[in-house]
């Protein structure tokens, strides 16, 4: 049975992981953290996790990036690792990150979903073959009208780790009506389709001589992104010390 | 039994209009007009139109914007109607055809596929619906690596069936990367995949709260523009004078 | 203002169409009638119709077929149009329905949802121009793994939508895997794909020579019932006696 | 450079080989072999491999299972590679075929095409992380309205696949409409649309919870086979024996 810590309880992705949790029976949430909202928990939840004096075996944070200094001091000092699903971090933070998991395992994705992170996984396979046969690689992501960045963050983590399969690298292409010219081998062209209330959907293609091929992924909720936050406690509350992303989980689950 | 003239005869579409009258028996080629090439048809191909001594219903023109002088002259003058399936005319050009069309029928489309023309009326139709009732319109189309224009101008015919049933005028969105903030109401979004040898999909996306619509079209060859072709000449054959499209082929048959 | 009383205000779906109602101006709930569970809304919820002391312009009903004599009885007696969103009714329960429709507007519907209507009607259209041009008529179907019937009611309101517009008579293929012949032109094959939480999804296809027109409906959540059962109540609320159903909407919005 | 012996070169695929080896410039078709069609290549046709007076690296054979005990022997004679593209062996033949692998490398593969057979091992990963995650599998195939058989015999070769992977036996259902019940975990449901031209489209369905990943491939011609069968000639060429596949050939592009 892992115990958990989870920061950010009373948050909208912090009930989710309440939830997925209590549909599991490996694990259980010790304890929360949230200075805002009102905790509506059958666990305790405190103001911060310095102010608990509760025990966990990994803590997961859906807060936000102002809380990483707290999370991390607390990670060092009880030794326990930490899954990171709070994005946005700067770069000085990273570097924090960074320094923590030499001391401690720390998990950190910019999407915690299984399914997404496996796309990345099989885009990345599908690029070595495809790519060294010339096929053409496009990605076409679908979210609500409602997001303001584009293309989205998930988007740019599978254009980075198909990029980092190919023999050369490979440039983003946003824009096509702008210039008349044949699409140059080395493009990765990025579409971002925006409406409606839709929650995500990534679409890598590759297409060749006569054929193509295509991994999709669709999210219908956000609870995936909650339910990969446990899969990922329950995996990092054994590991020793270094970073982990959904990459490390998969890998290990592939055996 | 319609007698086709057709011109622009010995290319690639010439010979796909050929063979689709072939495995038709409500009409049949009486001669073909091409300077280009070497003829290889049980039919005759003359230089041109004008010094060809057979007699046709109706001209389908396959061959570019150059001989549109000579195919206009030749339908006045013998009162017949033409299917011009060129693209790329000049305003000055489009005039002509305007004013040709005051004495004979006229057919002219930008595109001569069945299925994308219903695409396009479909898509009008659910734009009256789905626009009104708050859904979001994108369009996305695909072709091949050596397309050399971004959109595509089916992509934009459907962009401006659907602008034509709107409200409001719509603003066409093409890259959504040079900035942050929210989609607005009145974007539709135009998005260009390049790759392989896709021959031409074009996807109209209806998204709205929690559910979404989609029409699409996906062509497997270039056979497809020339048996939409043979379609318009058979019901051009009968008309008055005037401009036609597909739309008008639809209706028709929609009765 | 339109004044609605609704039956089943308890339940899911009687949840999210008080939810839907909210986020309008132009309707409000009057009063709730449900024998089960616990009110919790700002509108007064009584055991049934029949012993209510409010007076609504239209009912709209998200219970069971047991109700049906109670709403009619009820619709009948005050002159109040009623939307039926309930399924499984027996042969017996619909001559009732059309019997009061004489008397009153009746709004019935195998499917509540705004996107699924439409699709339904451009796929007739489309069948209607394609099915006479030798395209194929496929459907395909995706549920949640805790559906138990297969296909599913919509997959069959949009086979005998577009039955009604095809010369002959089509015949529904389930199963291809149990003999070795080639499709027959009078086929329309009907796929019922089950897994996850997919809450549903209906794809049309129309598959020509050379070319392929898919028309397809994506729900992401079972709250577009509720919404478009809120469109029909204040759509009904004007009409006179007669059976009515989202065709009839469409059609009105058409103009 | 490799030299190639194609038998059935006078057939359509033979055709799609000649011209695919004409476009590269690591191997050439040094004979052909042929009792019937009119040879019309650049290169010497004869009856059968056992009267050509040539010498090859590689057979390539698109011909049919009665030419099986002629290849073989030529195979095992002249000691070379032999890649089998025929389809419909019988059991007894499969005998001989992995016989012979014992002394020189065969290549094997019920589907030739490089994107299909990356399909299926992606879908192997896929379904021992998803499968393992409760994820519900479904396949459905599309192809022209000629095909008399279904499922495909490369739906088949993904459903084996994946059950290799998976910790039990899985069920396949072809038909749902027949019964009224949940879907049981083990099932991989098998669906076949048959439709106008389709050359064929494969898509592989992974639905857990409020997530779904799907894997699709989509030929435009049959040349895609007739480039996968040369892939697999020049690979051959250098291999030892023993019996060999796409699977084999991905592997050792992945490193």
């Amino acid at each position: 049975m892992v115990n958990i810590a989870l920061v950010g309880c009373n948050g909208k992705m912090g009930k989710a992981v309440t939830s997925a949790v209590q549909s599991r029976n490996d694990c259980e949430i010790v304890f929360g953290a949230d200075p805002f909202g009102t905790p509506a928990y059958d666990y305790p939840v405190f103001e911060s996790l310095a102010v608990s004096d509760k025990k966990a075996d990994v803590i997961i944070d859906f807060s936000n990036p102002a809380s990483l200094d707290d999370i991390l001091a607390y990670a060092l000092e009880k030794k326990i690792p930490c899954v990171l699903c709070t994005t946005g971090y700067s770069p000085e933070q990273v570097e924090k990150i960074k320094k923590a998991s030499e001391s401690v395992a720390v998990f950190y994705s910019g999407n915690m979903s299984l399914g997404i992170n496996l796309l990345i996984e099989l885009s990345k396979e599908a690029a070595k073959i495809l790519g060294a046969a010339d096929f053409d690689i496009e990605i076409v992501e679908k979210h609500h009208n409602q997001k303001i960045d584009a293309p989205s963050g998930t988007a740019l983590m599978i254009a980075d780790g198909i990029s980092d399969t190919l023999a050369e690298e490979p440039q983003y292409v946003y824009d096509r009506h702008s210039y008349r010219k044949k699409r140059s081998k080395n493009e990765i062209g990025i579409h971002s389709v925006r409406g409606g209330t839709i929650v995500g959907e990534h679409e890598v293609i590759f297409a060749g001589h006569d054929e193509v091929v295509t991994i999709s992924h669709q999210a219908q909720s956000k609870e995936v992104f909650a339910v990969g936050a446990v899969n990922a406690a329950v995996y990092l509350a054994d590991q020793s010390a270094g970073m982990y992303n959904m990459g490390n989980l998969l890998a290990a689950k592939l055996g």
